[in-house]
């Protein structure tokens, strides 16, 4: 157990104090609700993590990874209060072993879906699950998203290739095991070219992974997201097709933003719109904006509000806070 | 994420074998119980954390803190063996991110007590949760402490002004965050002058903080604490005015205690008595007496006895174990 | 809290890919099930930990350890997926603190069984608790083993002696902490002379360490083990007298295997048949093969296949992992 190459431990604080509304999870037409007080995540979910590499020798490498969301505004571990999504188990974010070479990278554990990674690229607002509205509006947090798939899959088996023409595809799979139902399966192609990234992603979800209930599902989607950085201003934007097979319900998200620069800080906004069609039908309107002060790289304070119009009203939100990354 | 200033790690393990006795958290009138065994933090909880400064120029630095509480002796996180006070989250000693600048410092997140950092500043057995009397007869642990607030806040905001002639104020503010009921406050004046050290703090209680049970409150306490350092010997005082208003009681609690060098080591005498007033009456009388001796500035062998004479007995402890930090 | 001396942090990420069957945990008779999927710990069960030793100087040293379990398939904390043994503590691997001088070495805490340590001294599959035969056979993970008591003991102290004569006792006791019933008892006796390792163990088992559910219990056990290093070859023996005298049962079970290298790799073969006799009768015979490629000192690639006899039919398992250590 001697210890060869340096550990790192890194992660990010980020809380902020204001008024976060949403509809939460649960039974259909629940009313908005609003919470005033300090808050984790204003701009991202605080977490910390550590990660190690092993020069293996002839260009390869064994990597590991574990990472672990918190709440920071209680010190609780995972991302979500209760009632709501299930409990995180302790290295929810990351925990996986893995080789790297010629051939690409192969992980086994708990992986990031690389369709969540598309979207995180593809979006003015990143991995802000509190304001992005493709964030809100599409995954399994506390803002009541469409999607089963939450943003990794536990149990699963994680390939990307290595980048050739500037073109990267990542496939992840989930195996039932045990549940009864096929296996997960989620993928991306992500393409580099200069001031632009193309990336096409998509997911067959048939089970919902541990720690969720299990249950019988069959969810697909296909998104295609861009952005374009046009030296000051930088364009996203995001198309998604969503079925859930066995309610009979199609979503189709579109999604766009844009960064731009506002002295040494940035400006943020994006918008995003979700009808509902099939068994049931509906559309949800989210609109946000943010602006980010730089103290340091590592470091800003933070502006972000939202508007995000449901069935039962119009959930808004406003937020000001810090996030520091170590 | 690159890291560009060191993480520090540290923490305390402190492990004793021995006798414990209390009154245990629950119904009133319950008999006292003791444990036989290897017991947790016979000078101070055992705890892990990590911290990291970020220098921003100006005088202003990105500060943050996670500690994480442990039972050491069975490897649990938290500090409460069920049944008893609820289960702390993971970083329960703190979790917070801030800026500390001419202005002072300001924090969010889960934030120490400036009442409780009084306490421990004006009471001779210092943060020792099963031997001081202070931190016995007043805190919820699993002592039968009779105040419904912890040692932090969650979910807060927490203001110290810059030291002007040696005075530091401390504001700890508790959003009430949906619980139906009103922000929780807790504040701290401290002056130091050569060997006087005088503390005034109070707090208002109005919930109690999550992950404890929700539930209409309205303590209110204010604490006078000093310690004067003799040289040889350090004298300890503090008195606690104590209001349940809801419940119509009244608790006051003076508590003196003296440290004193013995060879290389440290003597430790402390003494409290709470009485009971209103819709309630009682007498509770608490002595302890403690040796340190140090193998190193990091390093302590101790010994720990005391009585805590409660309405359905006396429960008499007494161990002996180690105390490292690192 | 300045710290002197430098914290260590280690530990291993261990998953694989393939099929794992056991007869689980629960009521006599059930049936074999078997999982297909990533599953953790194909060697070894993950972790990762910290520890730290203070020179004292005269020899004398202060050391502490904290180990924590994972599930690196899922990243969850401990290593028992529900239903099944009782979840783990956060530190479950160990949590202790201690003196470490020319009399030996003490220990308080969570600390590993002496008489588990000699199983992986003289097991050829050393401490892989999904094919090691002695491991599954006997420890109460989720292999359906015998034993009530753990790898550890929580609320124990811990005592070894210097080597002496190429000789090391190691006595740990866990007191009843009101649980009702005796202390645990485990110890072991370890010869070392060239070639040669001969140990000798066994336990008494009153009660179930915390968190599992308390119960009268009176289980003890004697083994013997060797390994004999014949310089390409090492052959390992062990043989196990178990009584659980309260359920009048007794379960005797001798165990062989041996490494061999292959190329810069591993072969590992195992047997183990457990016979059980008294209030209840029948045979289990659990027979293992292994190969481990090196690509580093701290990576290996893997291949496990096992058969595990029980009263229900032959559960079969076989997987591909990587293990690297950190």
């Amino acid at each position: 157990q001697a210890q060869t190459t340096p550990l790192s431990f890194y992660g990010t604080m980020d809380l902020a104090v204001g008024k976060l509304s949403s509809q939460p999870p649960g039974p259909p037409n629940a009313p908005v609700t609003s919470v005033n007080g300090v808050h984790n995540g204003g701009v991202q979910t605080s977490y910390f993590g550590l990660r190690g590499t092993e020069d293996l020798g002839d260009g390869l490498k064994a990597k590991f990874q574990l990472e672990s969301f918190l709440r920071a505004d209680t010190g609780a571990s995972g991302r979500f209060n209760p009632p709501g999504p299930p409990q995180d188990p302790l290295w929810s974010r990351a925990a996986w072993v893995g080789l790297e070479g010629g051939f690409g990278e192969l992980r086994l554990g708990n992986n990031t879906n690389p369709s969540w990674l598309a979207n995180v690229f593809t979006s003015a607002m990143g991995s802000n699950s509190l304001f992005s509205p493709s964030f809100r509006q599409q995954y399994n947090g506390s803002t009541r998203g469409y999607m089963a798939q939450d943003t990794g899959l536990s149990n699963s088996l994680s390939y990307s290739s290595p980048m050739l023409a500037g073109t990267v595809v990542t496939v992840n799979v989930q195996a039932s095991e045990g549940t009864g139902s096929g296996n997960n399966l989620n993928g991306s192609v992500v393409h580099r070219a200069g001031p632009l990234l193309l990336a096409l992603a998509g997911a067959r979800v048939q089970h919902v992974p541990s720690p969720d209930p299990a249950g019988a599902l069959d969810e697909q989607f296909v998104m295609l997201g861009a952005h374009y950085d046009l030296k000051v201003v930088t364009l996203f934007a995001q198309y998604t097709d969503f079925k859930d097979k066995l309610g009979n319900i199609k979503i189709r998200t579109p999604h766009i933003g844009l960064t731009a620069p506002v002295g040494t800080g940035q400006v943020q906004l994006a918008w995003a719109e979700g009808k509902t069609s099939g068994a049931a039908s509906g559309k949800r309107t989210t609109t946000s904006a943010g602006y980010l002060h730089p103290l340091s790289r590592r470091t800003q304070l933070y502006l972000m509000v939202g508007t995000d119009k449901v069935s039962t009203g119009t959930a808004k939100s406003y937020v000001t806070g810090i996030r520091h990354t170590f």
